[in-house]
């Protein structure tokens, strides 16, 4: 990993920490809601998401102040995605990130509810809070690919696979499904609406797009070895919960050699399409970005 | 009750009811999230909130398919509500309008999530599906209402401070709040929103949103009467069940004559500005409306 990767890296997400902090100062009542947002947002995520618009919109030419508010969106829908699924009924984890899981810390009601507002407030960021700063179009179109992207056809769907696929034998292309839609969607979805921001050409576009479901792709493939080859230090949660769950996973079906060949081949080819259209100097972060996320420790 | 309200009623349902499975019909994997989304939706309810939509849309002289996407939208955001209202952990509510809860039919994970496509799927309605029928700036602002109405500071407030509230005494001002957050803001949401369609005038924007505001008020004072009053097929639900929760109530409070009386005063308030901005013939669905939450059985 270069050190002007990681210099980067620290220097934006700082400043989304910032705006991020900024935003929960304007909730305050009831309070078990807010707390409980801001529980759910500052659990020191890594701030994947924030940080691929960003440096697409850098990547484009735009400032990244166009893209704050969006970012903030995409992080609530993510946060709350997680405190549902910690929840009791659905995967019942104690702890995140080596922190007490929502409903832990604030019962479940409260945890519903907590992401319920987070969702909601998602879409009054995306809206009300890009009033001054985006054109009413982009807007809409923002809105429109974010519930697209996060609902049934989306994130929401592929949870839902992943649950019902629990206890059973699944193969490749379910496997594939759940990734796509539970994760993959929402990484995708911060690198669309950059290019929605910086109105760019189509084939940048295309490439961006591809881009994006490639180091989505290597993301999953690389949470699904490091459940099993990580520590509880470096995960903050307990190894093998994937098992536990019986949950499918790359090495369970393609076995731990043939999945960590399919993240180096992923994390290439993700660098080469870059590189290629964008050059080595302007398209740096993102080269560096798909190592990053192959070699991450959690 | 003038059966003119009762066929105008019924037509504006009926249209209701046939667009939104219309839309439903595009839903359909995973089958769980698009069944339960089903379920949830086509439950018996009211639809109070499309329909007064739609019949402040008329009263504005605007073509009722401009509001549709929107009332559709409103609708999955009142159902995701009670789904979530219903689980277990909030609650725990087994029967609604006479059917089983969708957590029952489809259990508990799946409910969660089931309420939480509905949410986000809202978001799509008033996005991605009003593209072609409103301005990417009415869209915008629809967006950004219903938002804040449905978010910390609207619905889910007063649920949270609802909930709080179980098994202590609240006062007045506190049962006030909850009101006007848990049920008043997405009464007063589709009033709105016909405001944003139509364009309308400052001076009968503010009747229009203060009749919102009294006829969501007359609702929950009634719903609370009903609650004691009412009968278990009436209801379809049982009886009492407020206080079963130790909820606070408008006659738990207030005894049951001075509620009401309020609720009198408020259903006269409702029709008597109504009347006198629009005159009788032109608001009379909006007075017999007023007239026909004082009087519901169910």
């Amino acid at each position: 990993m270069n050190s002007d990767f990681q210099v980067y890296l620290k220097e934006k997400t700082n400043f989304f920490e910032t705006e991020l902090k900024k935003e929960l100062e304007e909730l305050s009542y009831p309070e078990t809601i807010a707390k409980g947002m801001e529980y759910a947002l500052l659990n020191g995520g890594k701030r994947l998401r924030p940080f691929l618009l960003f440096t697409t919109l850098e990547l484009l030419n735009q400032d990244i102040q166009k893209g704050v508010k969006s970012a903030i969106g995409i992080e609530m829908i993510h946060s709350y995605s997680l405190v549902h699924d910690d929840l009791p009924a659905l995967d019942n984890d104690d702890y995140r990130r080596g922190k007490l899981t929502t409903h832990k810390v604030f019962g479940e009601a409260e945890a519903i509810l907590i992401g319920d507002a987070l969702l909601t407030y998602a879409f009054y960021m995306l809206s009300e809070k890009n009033l001054n700063i985006l054109s009413f179009e982009q807007i809409t179109k923002i809105i429109s690919k974010t519930s697209a992207y996060s609902g049934i056809n989306g994130m929401i769907g592929g949870q839902m696979i992943d649950i019902e696929s629990e206890n059973k034998k699944i193969n490749l292309e379910t496997l594939k499904y759940i990734h796509k839609h539970k994760t993959g969607k929402l990484i995708k979805l911060p690198i669309e609406i950059a290019c929605i921001i910086a109105d760019v050409s189509e084939d940048k576009r295309l490439v961006l797009e591809e881009y994006a479901e490639l180091i989505g792709l290597a993301f999953q493939v690389k949470d699904d070895i490091l459940d099993i080859e990580g520590t509880f230090e470096e995960l903050g949660k307990p190894v093998g919960s994937d098992d536990d769950l019986h949950k499918a996973t790359y090495p369970s079906i393609l076995g731990m050699e043939e999945s960590k060949k399919i993240l180096n081949e992923t994390v290439e080819r993700a660098k080469k399409i870059i590189h290629n259209m964008f050059g080595e100097e302007k398209g740096k972060i993102l080269i560096s970005l798909a190592d990053f996320i192959r070699e991450r420790k959690s």
